[in-house]
Parts: structure tokens; C-alpha cells; sequence
């Protein structure tokens, strides 16, 4: 992987100079093309050994193209807001828009190098990190971004030579720690750990470009090349990544599905209504407060169909809670900043911290159900999305948020009297609009899209719960005892774990 | 201030179902019509006695209302992102966007009124905190921001019955903790404090709401007219507050001014640029590193002509630093969230934390610059900007931030050579726009408008350092060697005033 770096490339100071002046202009050009262009964002990752030239490239970058449209991203100590939320969440809030370039200093390759080094990550934890990886960059690709990683090589010789001149410069000697120089003395582990991942990661969507260096012209040149090559190819392929997909399947011949076996009129009478209510909203306050939740938090969704009862449920697990501990988050149209990420991006900046509970009025699954029915996104984006999806879920039980995704059904018979009903009581027409009639004609596309959605994204993890909301005082209940059971099993099951081996959820550091 | 708030005000339940239905209707209606208007951010403080329904209220306002434009702030501990920062920051960033309604549990009056019960505040410590948080609140309302703050208010009488009822309920037990029963034993001490910061910071732009908390009937349909009334106003209001603002100053009748004394064409051998330039950026390295900077920061202002060289002067400070220790922050138009917030908040997104450098390429003085001189902003929004941003940077100094601003000049003439040089060659065409021409036509006015912005924003915590940049290497060096003098000198000062007190800057808890 490295020997093509180790041939002492050079290049003189006049081909420099001569080549310089066009390769500024045609990246300038280029960064103008992709802000015209608007779909793709750019994500340039500056690793390698030390001393092979990270920081003299970044400020390399930023003088020839228009600093404007970049950006740097580096990432030192994760803060607590950070170490509070899965891991890549510090990732996710540093992508930049579509249409400029970030660069990354630092990257999610930093820990798991690190990690393995120093022996604190096993074989087995690495191979999940770069499956996480391979998910996360595939992720990229498939919504537009260009994503080229740089990894810089340096013989051990070459490197030891560049420590030495870089204490001597005053400018530089800051540069150059004890960490540094034992880091010359892992050379040769750290060349095994890299090489590994290197190659692991080395996809065709997010290609590794290893790049010697010891010559500061070489190596400027050729960075500067490869990404002016990069964004023009990328700026002349209409399609990004075209991941393959399930196909859709079609309805169960039957006719029978996991929503028509639900029993929608269920009954519960005032009274025992109010003796559930008061005992779950009373343990789920319980819970909420238990220490054990302090290293834990909620990701709540909330699906249905219109008028199916959402919002009265959610107010139903908001009184037992504390205002400070819980967020609810209505999805809406994204804004302008969300429009320029990938999908996922407006769910990930409201992830809660631990201790925390985040409730969705709506969903990432909008794009496997709204998206869908409408046509807003195209099959191969729905189709994808139920991996991305369940990459995410996964991700988020992995850092210890307990994911609780409720699906509330009515019949249509209902839904149409509660519409009328909205209608009729002023306080409650906000609720009801046009949109909400149109949807209505669609209940088949809707519910083929739910019983698809249920199949492809309810996981051990992160399982769907399916809610008969006819009757709304049983839904509420329903809603609230799922939550509580689901925070109890999981408080409690982590626990033993955290008995046998002290830690489950393997931290950021 | 408490009296009217004690007279055991009651609402019965026929009364209050009665009103209901309407209040909400009109209540939703006010919201629609906030949306459509998109001008105003309502914010909404919940404060007051413990168990005087604070919760509650939220509760009711989101069951009341349309929950998709209400967001509610909440805060406890700061994070250590928050602590890193200036004391206003975690509010700014909380702040609701126009057309919505942001509900404050807890807010920047939570901290002042427990310091001062704690006796860790001074009163010269509250005061210059009340004085803050109404030159904040006044800029808020210039704006066009609605700002209602209640304070729900029990008798300690009310207060006692209520902390009996609420532990008693499973449900809401577990608000009732020892903290609050010791609450009780200081109410007098706390009435005290809050009647002395209501009546500070009860301004006819932002009053205080005194609500009698003991009945919740009585409580909710307070608030919710309240609440209605001030929306409906404030619509019906076409400008917001009117701060009286200083009058512009005609030019000096002799032609002189701080822009016209500066000897732009200075002399600066490659050399001798080179010795110097590895001097201060080797100081620079040296004090970005240093153990003091850990609770620092430091905010660097870029302004000047357009090509008068600030892009290159960054970019010399850049190399001496560390990519994971400083931002860029190019200011360009505002995007869809920013244009939603107060003009200020788009900056303070950007700010530093401590022990990092964040430089800003244009920026909050665009305000008071182009914005003024294009007429992008009414004459009464930058003259009241010279308040605003002095306030904004006396809050950055008294955090421990480092505040260091240069103005680049140059001659017309050296301008009109840069120009034509750049379109002249390919890599620097991206930087000669129409618009530059067009800004150049307005030099006059812009030199006046530079002037006034150093008259009236150059302060002793963050002063202006103009800079003569007809000579780019000797502009260069200037900035560097003004950067490392100002973090030099701040990092002395602070060291004697903190052998001293050993608490200069009074730190966010």
C-alpha cells in the first residue's frame, strides 16, 4: 500500500512555479462549478504519519483556492456535549453544505488508530468500527459527496529527519512533542494498524490516496491535482453512488398484514384510564431519575397516521417529566442549512445528551412514508434509506440511547370522524388542512408503505411498536407502558452486562 | 410587586372550560399569523417560586397551542462547551427563530438570582449583570422580538401546601426535593433578591408578568391572554421598540480623520519581512501554546478595502498554528436560520472557546460598513449597532476573551493596481468581482463610514489597529506583531490581577 511512497519523489522549484498558477485557477474554477452546481459537498480527509506535511497542506489548500467555500474541521478532546452522544455525532455536526469543501484534520480514523495502538480496541471492535465506517462513507456517496482520503507517508528515516527540522524552526518546534518522538518509535506498528484499515476502507466510493511526504512541492502538487481531478469527475457524473437495493416487495397475497391484524377498538374506561395513567406517568418519572439512566438517554419516534392521537400521546409522557430532561422535536419542511446535508443530518443535531429524552412528532422514517407515497425522493432513495436507517438505529443503541419507535393506526373510519370533528371545534382546525384530505385518498399507498417500513426497519435493537389508537385513552396508555417497560429491560439488562465486564458501551475517549 | 399576586385569586372550572375553547382557537390563530409575518421571535421566560406551576404552564401552553412552532428552552448544568464561552452564549444559541415562540425554562435570570442567594455575587457584580441583561433584552426588541416574562408567585404559605400536594402524587413526587424544602426556609431571602432584579430589569420593552401561582385554573388563563394579548400587539405594532440612538457626525470641517493621517506606503525589505516574519510567528506559536492561554480565547476582526490584503495577512497567522487551535470564519450573506435570528447571532454561533483562536474575514461591522452604505439596513439599525456591538465585545472581553481588530487600508490608487493586476491573472480572478468596482465608486463614503466605526467602537478592551497595507509584507507583519503584543499583554494582566483576587473573570457555575 505504501511502496509507491517511498520512492523519494521530488519535485524541482521551476515546475513547481510553472505549474502552480493554472492549477490554483482551475481549482478556483472548479470550487465556482460546485457552488453553482449546489448538490455536492466535498469532505477531504488530511491524515498520515507525523511530520509528512497535514497542516502544511490544509494552509497550502486555503491559499490557493478561495477560502471562502472551505472549511476545517479538526477535532481535538471530544467535548462532554460531545462524549454524551454517540460517537459519530461530532462528525455529523462538522459535514460541510454541498458546494464546499471541508477539510478534515483529524477524522473518524483518528480513535480507532489510536484505540487499536494502544491496545484498548480489539480485533473484533476494530472490524465493527470500519463496518460503521464503510457504512457512514457509503452513506456519503449515495448523497452526493465527493469524498477523498489522504494519507500521508514518511519512511521512518524520512520522518525522523522531519521531526529534527521541524524543532529547529522556531515556528514549527511547537510542533514536535514527546508524543511525537514516541510515536518515531511505534513507526512500525503504527504502518500495521494503518495499513489494515487503510485497506479495509479502501472502497470505490471513498478511495484512499496515499501520498509520500517528504517533498513539500510534490507533495502540494499532487494533492492539488487529485482533488481538481476528483471534483471534476464528480461535477461531470449526474448519478452519485448507485448502492444496490432490495427491491420493493409487493403486498402479502393474502391481503393480511401486521396492521390488519391489529384489534383498533380496544377499551378502557375512565377510571381504570386514570389509575394507568397516574401508575406509568408516576414510573416513568421513576425511571427517568433512576442513576442508572444518567449514562443513558431516549429517542423517542413517533409515527401515525393523521389525526391518529401523536401529540396527545407525547403530552402524556411529557407531564411526568421534568422540562430540563426532555426535548420534543416536531419535524417540519427542512430549513435551508438542512436542505445542504445528507437526509440524516436534521435528526442527528437533535440527539440527546445522556440523561436525556427526545421525543420525534415525526421522523427520519418521513422518507420511507411520506417521501415515498408522494414521490418527493426517488425509489432509490426510499430504498436505501431502510438501511441508513437501521445503520443510524444502530448506531444510536450502540452509544446507549434507548431507541422506542411507536406506530399509531386508525381505521379509516375514525381518522374521517375525527376530521370532521376538527373541523367543527375551532381550536382544533389548525390540525386539520387539504394536505391532511389528500393523504386520506392515498391509505393504501400509506399502508403498504407502514407494513414495508415495519418489515424492513423493526430490529431487536430498535423494534417497532404498533399501537391501536381508536380508542386514544388506550393508546396513551399503551404508548406510556411500552416506554416504561422498554427504559426498565434496558436499564436492567445493561446492568448485568456491566456486571460481567464493566462496560458495555465501549466510550469515546 | 408580589401584593396583587396574593389575593388568592381562583377561577372556577365552569368559568374556565367555558373560556378555554376560544382562548385556544385565537391563541393558534396569533400563531398562524406570527408565522405568516415572520418577522418576530416571541420568548416567553417561565420563572418564579417553586411549585408555582412552572411545568405546568408549559404544559398547557403546548396543549393549547400548535406544538410545531413552540420550542422549549430548558437549562441545568453548562456544558463544558457552554463554560468555555461567554456567559450569554448558551442562550443565544437557544434563542426561537422569528416567527415562533420560544418558552424559557430557566433563563439568563436563573443564575444572577442564585448567585446573589448564595452571596457569590456582589451587588456591584449583579448590578453589572442586570445592567447586561437589559442592554441584551432592549436588543432583543429593537430586533423585533417579543418579550414576555413571567414570574409565578406563591405565598410561602401556598408554597408549603403546594410542596405537601405534590409530594403525595406518584406522578410528581419526584419534584420535591430536599433542595426545595431548603428553598422554603430562605423564601424570604429570595423574595428579596427577585423583587430587587424584577424591578431592575422590569423595562417597558421586556416587563415582568407577576402571576398569582396558586390556582392552576386562574394561572394557565392568565398566561394564555397574556400571552395573546402581547402577540397581538406586537403584530399590530409595525415598528418595534425605538431605542434613541446617537445622531452620524458630518466628516472633521478640516478634511483629517485617523484614515488620512496614516502613512500608507511604508517600507519593509524581503529581509528584513522574512527575520520578522519568523520572529512573531515563532512568539505566536510560543503564546498559543502557553499554559495561561488555557482559559483564553482569542476573537481577531479582519476589515478593510476590498484587496487590501486580509486573506494574506490571515493566512500568515494561520501558519503559526495549530489547524485543530483556530477557525476561519469567512462572513458571507446570512442563510435562511441566521436571517431568522437577531443580527449578532450569527457571530456568536462562531465563538471561540477557550484556549482557541477563531478570526473572522469580515464581519459583525458589516453591519455599520456595507450594510450602511448600501443601504441594506435602515439608518436606525446601524447607528443603535455601535451600542449593540460594543455590548456584544465588552461580553467577549469579560469572559477572557481577547478581542483584536484591524482595519487594513490602503490608497485608491494601490487599490485600482490590485485590481487590474488580479483580473490580469487566472488564480486571482475569483477575488475581482462587479461588486468591487461598484464599491469603489462609494470610496468616500465608506472612508467616512470606517471612520465613524473606529470614533465610536474603538474601546479600550477592544480596540482598533489600523493598518497601512499598500506594503503587504509590512501590513502582515504589523497584524502579527499587534496579535502577539495584545495576547502578551492580556495574558500579564490577567496574571497580576489573578495573584491578586484569584478570580478575574468571573466564570458561568
Amino acid at each position: 500500500m505504501f511502496e509507491s511512497a517511498e520512492l523519494d519523489h521530488r519535485i524541482d522549484k521551476k515546475t513547481f512555479k510553472q505549474e502552480v498558477p493554472a492549477l490554483r485557477a482551475a481549482l478556483q474554477a472548479a470550487q465556482y462549478e460546485l457552488k453553482e452546481n449546489g448538490k455536492i459537498p466535498v469532505i477531504v480527509l488530511v491524515s498520515g504519519q507525523d511530520g509528512a506535511g497535514k497542516g502544511e497542506t490544509i494552509n497550502v489548500l486555503y491559499e490557493w483556492m478561495d477560502p471562502r467555500y472551505i472549511s476545517t474541521l479538526a477535532f481535538s478532546e471530544p467535548s462532554d456535549e460531545e462524549r454524551d452522544r454517540p460517537r459519530m455525532w461530532r462528525y455529523w455536526r462538522a459535514l460541510p453544505p454541498k458546494g464546499r469543501v471541508g477539510i478534515f484534520a483529524g477524522s473518524w480514523y483518528s480513535d480507532p488508530i489510536r484505540l487499536r495502538l494502544e491496545n484498548t480496541l480489539s480485533e473484533a471492535g476494530l472490524d465493527a468500527r470500519i463496518d460503521q465506517i464503510n457504512s457512514f462513507e457509503a452513506m456519503l456517496a449515495n448523497e452526493g459527496a465527493l469524498v477523498l482520503k489522504f494519507w500521508f507517508h514518511l519512511t521512518k528515516e524520512a520522518q525522523k529527519e522531519r521531526l529534527k527540522t521541524l524543532e529547529k524552526d522556531p515556528r514549527t518546534a511547537w510542533r514536535v512533542t514527546k508524543w511525537n518522538w514516541n510515536r518515531l518509535k511505534t513507526y512500525d506498528e503504527l504502518q500495521d494498524v494503518a495499513g489494515h484499515i487503510l485497506r479495509m476502507t479502501n472502497t470505490p466510493w471513498a478511495p484512499w490516496i496515499v501520498v509520500e511526504g517528504t517533498d513539500d512541492r510534490f507533495r502540494s502538487l499532487t494533492v492539488g491535482k487529485i482533488l481538481l481531478d476528483g471534483i471534476k469527475r464528480r461535477l461531470a457524473t449526474p448519478e452519485p453512488l448507485d448502492t444496490p437495493v432490495a427491491p420493493p416487495r409487493p403486498p402479502n397475497i393474502d391481503g393480511r398484514d401486521v396492521l390488519t391484524e391489529l384489534k383498533l377498538d380496544q377499551v378502557m374506561a375512565k377510571p381504570a384510564f386514570l389509575r394507568e395513567l397516574a401508575k406509568w406517568q408516576g414510573k416513568l418519572a421513576e425511571l427517568a431519575r433512576d442513576p442508572r439512566f444518567k449514562n443513558r438517554s431516549v429517542v423517542c419516534v413517533f409515527e401515525g397516521a393523521d389525526a391518529a392521537g401523536k401529540g396527545g400521546a407525547i403530552r402524556r409522557v411529557c407531564a411526568a417529566l421534568d422540562a430540563r430532561q426532555y426535548q420534543i422535536v416536531p419535524v417540519a419542511a427542512p430549513t435551508e442549512e438542512e436542505r445542504a446535508q445528507p437526509y440524516l443530518w436534521r435528526f442527528w443535531r437533535h440527539m440527546p445528551r445522556t440523561g436525556r429524552i427526545t421525543m420525534f412528532d415525526r421522523s427520519w422514517y418521513g422518507r420511507v412514508l411520506v417521501e415515498r407515497v408522494e414521490g418527493f425522493c426517488s425509489q432509490r432513495d426510499w430504498l436505501r434509506a431502510y438501511t441508513e436507517i437501521n445503520d443510524f438505529e444502530h448506531e444510536l443503541a450502540g452509544s446507549g440511547a434507548i431507541v422506542v419507535k411507536f406506530w399509531l393506526q386508525i381505521s379509516a373510519d375514525e381518522q374521517l370522524r375525527r376530521f370532521k370533528e376538527r373541523e367543527q371545534v375551532a381550536f382544533k382546525q389548525f390540525k386539520i388542512t387539504a394536505e391532511d384530505w389528500r393523504n386520506r385518498d392515498k391509505w393504501d399507498e400509506y399502508h403498504h408503505a407502514v407494513c414495508d417500513m415495519v418489515d424492513r426497519t423493526s430490529t431487536g435493537e430498535a423494534p417497532w411498536t404498533l399501537v391501536e389508537a381508536n380508542n386514544k385513552d388506550y393508546a396513551r396508555i399503551k404508548v406510556l407502558r411500552t416506554l416504561c417497560e422498554r427504559i426498565e429491560a434496558e436499564l436492567a439488562a445493561a446492568e448485568v452486562v456491566e456486571k460481567k465486564s464493566k462496560k458495555k458501551f465501549e466510550r469515546q475517549k
